[in-house]
């Protein structure tokens, strides 16, 4: 019986994987992977290796989170080391949590090994960071998904507005004006700056910077950035660009 | 003149470094560490390389801001490849950005490297998720530190505990029990489970899982994690653990 680890693979730069996970990926017979993993990095794996496309596009369209499941408990029974590589991190608005305690249910083993997560790491990659001492002690994580596939909200984002710093989106690109809209119903200024990251670290990424007010929507996979430390960040970018 | 490259060594475990961070400190000529860096990453420089204590100790005593950013120019004056080494993320709660802007400003040229932040590491080692379907949708990441030492608090934990499903508090060991106190002001049940990770992915690392009305205080460095997240976390832990 096999072991599962579940690996993060960082925001899209395959140098950007934890030393860790490469080695992992390297060990692995089994190697289940998702849409946003950087590419480059399954060229990692060894060519004896059972390689196997888990990845939903947009529109839903892919296994369901059950058949992976199944597929990852499949393959633990069938072979030693197992990785279910994860964009970004396994637990950030991943299902690493959800497959780890499947397959524990099951009787496997299974190990998490983080990742950078994406919200964090797009920032960075335009010197934005997510503090800053004197003018962000605090920065949310939150998904602006439920917003559109639910019909209900999960997230405050009214409350948010007022109860920390820095608020970064995951998965909001498709609601990011109604976002908008309640931050500035819950306290925002309108001129309050926005960046939004689309594609980070990869060849074809662009980043768009707005005020609150005029944040519209944005292209999928985004991530949005809300808060003073924009500014702060862009101007340091400038300074730096290529 | 030289270039700088600021790099997050990640929470502790020195193999959860970036592969891009590792070839940076193999190709430096000159790497400026941080007290909280993983010490088995500074058998990577290389045998001509200079290397550079920067730690600031508890209490203070180490160099300040200031002559740590002198330092860093003065390398990048002299050498090609410089790295600044930081614990966790050099964006998250550390001052990659300062060092960055200040270098900036000198015209050398700096880029940010990230790592994994201790904030969501630490829990991972304990499977605890920041965020979970079903049971929360967004996680804030703050400083516990201004409270102690500036008599004046930035993080308004009060308007946090009712924003977000998750808090993880950095630097708060000390003033954990106050941060409590806020917290549950702020609406959040006295009952509502916190986990203190004390040196995580260190060979002396320790887990005190608490309800938020005796949190009390805990022992430096450690990362606190409050919500339902906890629960749910150690259970699978309890599943898995060696």
């Amino acid at each position: 019986m096999g072991v599962v680890h579940i690996v993060g693979a960082g925001p899209g730069d395959p140098e950007l994987i934890t030393v860790k996970g490469l080695k992992l990926l390297r060990e692995a017979d089994c190697v289940l992977y998702d849409r946003l993993v950087p590419m480059r990095l399954l060229d990692e794996v060894g060519a004896g290796a059972e390689l196997i496309y888990v990845g939903k596009e947009p529109g839903g369209i892919g296994p369901s989170q059950d058949e992976i499941n199944k597929m990852l408990l499949n393959c633990a029974l069938r072979r030693n080391v197992v990785v279910r590589l994860h964009g970004g991190d396994p637990l950030v608005f991943g299902r690493g949590f959800e497959e780890c305690r499947f397959l524990a249910s099951r009787g496997i083993k299974c190990f998490i090994v983080p990742g950078i997560t994406a919200g964090l790491a797009a920032p960075a990659k335009y010197y934005i960071p997510p503090v800053l001492r004197g003018v962000a002690s605090s920065v949310a994580l939150v998904t602006g998904r439920e917003a559109a596939s639910k019909g209900r909200r999960f997230v405050d984002f009214k409350a948010l507005a007022k109860a920390v710093d820095t608020i970064i989106v995951y998965m909001g690109a498709s609601s990011a004006g109604e976002i908008a809209e309640e931050l500035i119903a819950g306290g925002l200024g309108g001129d309050t700056p926005a960046a939004v990251i689309t594609k980070a670290y990869m060849s074809d990424e662009s980043l768009r910077v707005a005020s609150l007010r005029d944040l519209g929507v944005a292209e999928s996979p985004s991530i949005i950035v809300v808060g003073s430390v924009v500014e702060e960040g862009l101007r340091l970018y400038e300074m730096l660009k290529p």
